[in-house]
Formats: structure tokens, sequence, C-alpha cells
């Protein structure tokens, strides 16, 4: 029996109240052998006594060895095995620019290339024109009409925009127009055989290609443009579906609100600060049993290699602790979607500490600290990301019996 | 989607090394109550600072509370799930005796036995006729001739041998003519319904047995014999399919020479001790990006209850490591394939010590001894020895995020 299942089959109504504290990127490494981490530097008296009270471990957000993106990381988070629920590339950057991906769509990553008199690729970025010149060609994209389809295209960075067709039975077995060397012509958008979706799909690809090249044939280095990684939202049960819970989202990146939406939640707006994600939080304390609260910089701060500043950003974290505790949640969780050292500039496999506080069932362990070498001694052990959230539901009371 | 497609998906060239050194059997337990496990007896200063420098834990080679053979035990270590590739009882019999088992081939484990005038038999195991009989006889069935086929017979030990048919389109799927009891004449090679294959692989061992009856009726007590273990080669993807590995095996016994082969290590040829490996090692450094080193005698001297004389070969491994940190691998991975307790004087189900060092990447842990005891309280906590590969791919910088 799949997980989801049993939890459907066993869950029960309660008032209680879940919160999910993530620190993108919390985990992370000594800068120096023997030092202590960018967690265990910070000073974090609300995460510490939250630890003392409740229960601690690490999480390991895939699998042993796996570094994660944030699609995959925040998937197994909101319970999801993210081996079972892989999400397509053109999904990601689309709802990392903050496009909506629905049912009906397919979302493809986008290049501006460069090619010459006979169509073959001399440059697959286009001399990687500035963002700038991207909208502006995005523009003149958007005057592309195919029949039967809606199309949507909006500019991410550089040379690489984002295109969404939206209509009726489209598949996303399409494969990659980018040859991936130059010298080479781009080629025609192939669908799988025997798959009259993908080959519907396929067609409008080869329509919206052929019309913009006619569009852009004057505008060199970006007188054409590749298609990659076509892909249908994720066949996925919602978050309400899973769990009978009523969620919301408070998340200022577009990328994570887009994940929270992927799974059925509902996107509050808060403003840019997480002073302001607490304030929203308290707004609509009354009307969600679940919120998923984003917190980017522990992750940022991490790619750009700032130990000091991603100490900082911790305990800019840890300042605003009381204000979720003040209300009252039946259950507190605190972690991160994956680890990302400073020491090594980027997401990481590292296990990320977790924290989970529930002042009625949680079941003490001798940890008092919240840091990844004292996680190793917490009660939680060190667990998959996905079994976060049967835990939650658990301590929330909204599990019954399996089995007489 | 399975781990080696995923690992597939993401890995990344690298000029890194990976170094698997496997003390076969190397878990053990307290011969008194209280008492060290023999590793912990041990002095080990070498593997102590590594423990230190790196991270520890414990490796379940296949699930708590099974106990693995040789098989299991490394398909484990090498990544591959050892439920999901069960390795046939012939072949495993022929690489333990250095019987190459290829595509074409059919390996099955022969024993010779006594027959009365109506053809039952009376003792299955011949009067368990000495090895040097049991060479002579296998000599005289080297005469058996199949058309179609190419047969090879090797003596193993005692009454036992091991028969390979190498040809065309042969299934394995064959059941055993040892009816498992005497009294009871030998029964037909009997093949699967619905099997072509097998049943050809039937018909062929048939004519054998006729030709061996024949050529044995004077050779009382072992006048005859049966075939067990039908088994080809397991449908396994190779280890440079899975990780892009260019590995190589140092290993002194068939068997585990024949393990490495099964998933397309080259095997290279040392001397007998364990210096030589380290000499087959040094001298080969620049040619492989992955070394298995595999060392005998903490399963051998566990097997027959030696407890002092383990700590002694544990002491001598330890010797020797200071050889291999000296050529800097990248990452350097020390365990078993599974306990071997000199107080059990059998193979068993106890986790395995395990030890990851990676200067780069390691996150450290307290630990500062490797032992049973203290490997309990090493940041890798217990694992299937399964997640130990790609937790080493991770180390040695060979895999690139999942997901965006």
């Amino acid at each position: 029996m799949h997980i989801h299942d049993l939890i459907r089959s066993i869950r029960e109504p309660n008032s209680t109240r879940i919160v999910l504290l993530v620190a993108d990127g919390l985990g992370g490494l000594p800068i120096e052998p023997g030092g202590p981490t960018e967690l265990e530097a910070a000073q974090t008296p609300n995460l510490d006594r939250l630890a003392a009270e409740g229960t601690v471990g690490l999480s390991i957000p895939v699998a042993p060895g796996i570094t994660p993106g944030s699609g995959p990381g925040h998937l197994g988070l909101f319970g999801y095995d993210p081996l079972e629920h892989p999400i397509g590339r053109g999904v990601l950057e689309a709802l990392g620019i903050g496009v909506e991906v629905g049912p009906r769509d397919v979302a493809i990553r986008g290049n501006f290339c460069t090619i010459d008199a006979q169509g073959r690729i001399t440059d697959r970025r286009a001399g990687r024109i500035p963002t700038e010149t991207c909208v502006q060609l995005v523009q003149k994209l958007r005057a592309i009409r195919i029949e039967g389809v809606e199309t949507l295209v909006e500019p991410v960075k550089d040379y690489r925009f984002v295109v969404r067709f939206r209509g009726d039975g489209l598949g996303d077995q399409v494969g990659d127009t980018d040859p991936g060397r130059t010298g080479e012509p781009a080629l025609d958008p192939h669908a799988a055989a025997g798959d009259p979706a993908s080959a519907k799909t396929a067609q409008i690809a080869a329509e919206f290609l052929r019309q913009a090249r006619q569009i852009l044939q004057n505008d060199h280095p970006a007188n054409f443009a590749t298609l990659r990684g076509f892909a249908r939202l994720p066949d996925i049960r919602s978050f309400a579906e899973v769990y009978g819970l009523n969620a919301a989202a408070i998340a200022v990146y577009p990328m994570y609100r887009g994940l929270a939406r992927l799974v059925g939640m509902t996107i509050l707006e808060p403003g840019s600060t997480l002073a302001n994600q607490m304030e929203a939080l308290k707004a609509n304390w009354d009307q969600f049993d679940f919120f998923f609260i984003h917190y980017k910089y522990t992750d940022s701060t991490g790619e750009d290699g700032q130990f000091a500043k991603k100490v900082e950003v911790i305990e800019a974290l840890d300042r605003e602790l009381p204000k979720i505790v003040a209300l009252k949640p039946d259950v507190l969780i605190v972690t991160g979607d994956h680890s990302t050292p400073s020491r090594l500039r980027s997401h990481s496999w590292h296990p990320v500490p977790l924290l989970l506080w529930a002042p009625e069932t949680v079941r003490p362990d001798p940890v008092t600290r919240f840091g990844e070498r004292p996680c190793l001694q917490g009660g939680l052990g060190q667990i998959l990301a996905k079994h976060i959230m049967p835990l939650a539901m658990a301590h929330a009371r909204r599990l019954g019996k399996f089995g007489a």
C-alpha cells in the first residue's frame, strides 16, 4: 500500500495547526577543519529552546548522496517521494518566474540562438544577450498565433525564456530542438512514437519555431530560438487529497510559490521581508490548518560562499521565531529542503538539521542545541524528508490507527 | 525512477579517485559480556585517525536481520540492491573457483553421488570422496561431448564440482536433479513450462548426465552425479554504465574477483599478500578512478572462531592503510560486506562498521575511534550498504544536482 493511501484511509479531522518553516539550504559544513557549521556558529536562543523542548534529527532530502534542486527538495518536505514525481525542466523554469502551469499546459524552456544563412547554429546562446534584449525579443514573439492553442512567452534571464502552450490533449514527450553543439541546424520538434498527444505538441512547437524564425530574422545575434525540456504538470495528488489539510504557502520567491501551487496550496501574498511573512501568518492563522513558510536567504548566502552572512541570516530567522510560537501551533517543524554549505558554494547532499516541536506529544531527547552535530544525537534520527509530513500529521493528532 | 537511472542522468565526469577497502566480515561481537569486539580490541591508530578526520556509521548489508553470503554482500557494497539482483548458486560456485561466466553461459553445481543397480541414490555425496578423487573423476567427465554446446567441468572440493555450458539461447529455469533424499532415482532435468531456452538447457543437461553415468559406472562410490542451481549471469548493469567509473578490483580470492567481474570491473593481478595488493594499487593508480580492494582474513579468522587472530589481522590491515592515504584518494571507504563475529563462527546480520573519509567534503562527527560502539555515534548513521556508492560518488564530486 502506498503511504499516501494509508494516510488517506486513517486521517481524522482535527482543528490543530501545523507550521513547516523551511530555511532553504539550511545545512552546512565547517569552513575550516574542526570548526562549527554556519548553524552551529549562529546564536540561536529560540531554535535552541525549541530543540530542548522538542526533538531533533536530520533530514535526507531524496536519498543518500543525492543533491536536490528546489523542486525535488520541496516535494520531499511536502511528503512526496521525489523519485516518484520527477518535475520536468520546463515546468520548474516556468514556476521559477511565476508562470502558472495548469493541467492543460505544456511548459518549455526557450533559448535564443544564432544561426547562419544555411540555418546552422553558430552560437547556442546568441552571444549571451543581456536580459533587456531578451525582454524586447520576447515581446516580439508574443505576436505568434497558433490555431487551437493559447501561447504565452515570458523572459527569464540573458538568452533564456519560457513558452507555455495551453490547449487540449497536449503531450510532453517531445525531444529538445537544441542539437547540443554548433555547426548543425536546430532539430525539428520530435514526438515519441505512438503518442498522438505529444505529436500534437510537436506540431504546435514546429509552427511556433517557424513563426519565430521569421520574426527574429533581422535580430542577429538572437535570430532564432531552440526549445528544450517540454514538460507537463506532474501527475500528483494535492495536499488536500493526501492529508485533508487546508494549506497555505507564505513564500516570497516565485519558485517556491509555484511548488506550493503544484500540490494545491493557497498562495498568500506577503510583503518581501520575513517580518511581512510573519504578519501574513498571523493574519491568516484562523483560515488554514497548515502553513508552509519559505525563507530564502540561508540558501542564497550559502550559494555565494558567505559563511558569516549565512550565520547572520540564520540569526535573523531565529529572532522571528517567537512570533510563530506565540500563535501556539500544535506542531512546528524547522528544517531545510537541502544543505547549501558556504564552503561548497552550492546545494549539497548532506543531511539537513530537522526540528520537530509539538508540546503535547513529542518524546524529548537529550539535545538542547540546534546544529548539525547535536542533531546526530536527536530522537528523530536520520530520516528521509518524505517521512516528515506523516510525523507532523501524527503529532497534530490527525492520524488514527492503522488496523485494529 | 530507479536510483541507478537517476545517477546515470546526473553524473558528471571528474578526475577524482575513490577507494573501497572491503575487510570481509569486518563486524564482530564481544567474546565475553561487556568486552570489546575484535575491531574495538585491535590497536588501529590509522583507522582511528581516518575516523576522526572523516565520518563513520554502520552499514546494513541487505536488510535488518538478513545475513548475506559474499555475493549479496558485495553487490550491496557495489551499490546494487541484493534483493533486486539474486545471483544463482551455479554462478556463485563458478565464480568462487575462478571459472568465468559469460552472457552465453549456464553455470551449474554438480555433486558426485552413489546409485544402486536400480539407479536409486544411496548416498547423495558419494561417501564424501576426497578432493583428489574428485579431481580425477572431473578429468574423466571432460571427455563428454555435446553437439552445439561447449562444456567445461571443474572440481571444487570433496564431492562437489562445477559444470558450465556455453552456447546460444540457453535458459536457466531448470530444476535440480538431486531429489533431496536417498532411495529415489535422480530426477531428469526439467525445464519451466513454455520456456524453450530452458528446455534446450535441460536437454543438454540430460545428455551430460547420460554420458556421465556411462563414464562413471565403475567408479563406486562416485558412480553418478546430480546437477543443481542452474544459473545464468544475472541481468545487471555494469559499474561503468551506472557510475561512469573505470573500476579495478584488487582481490586475491577467486570469488571476489568473480563478483567484481560480474559488474564489469577490470581484474588486476596482485600477488597474494596485502602488501602486494597495495603495490598493485600504487602501480595502477593513474589507470583507474575506482579501486575495490578485498581483504579476506577478517572473515576467515572470524569463521574459525579465532578472536585474537582476527584482532591481529585487523591490526595488519591498519598498518597498510597509510599506503592508500599516501596516494591521496579523494574518497576512501573502509567497511565490510557483512559481520563475521568470531563468537558466532559464521557470517552474521549485524551492521558493519563503516568509515568514509573525504577531506574536502565530509561533515565531521565527534567520533575519533573506529569500532562498533563508536560508529553508533557517527554522522552516517546506520544505512543500507547500497547507499554507500551514491555517497562515494557525491563526495567524489561526480554527481550533479537532481532537478532545478
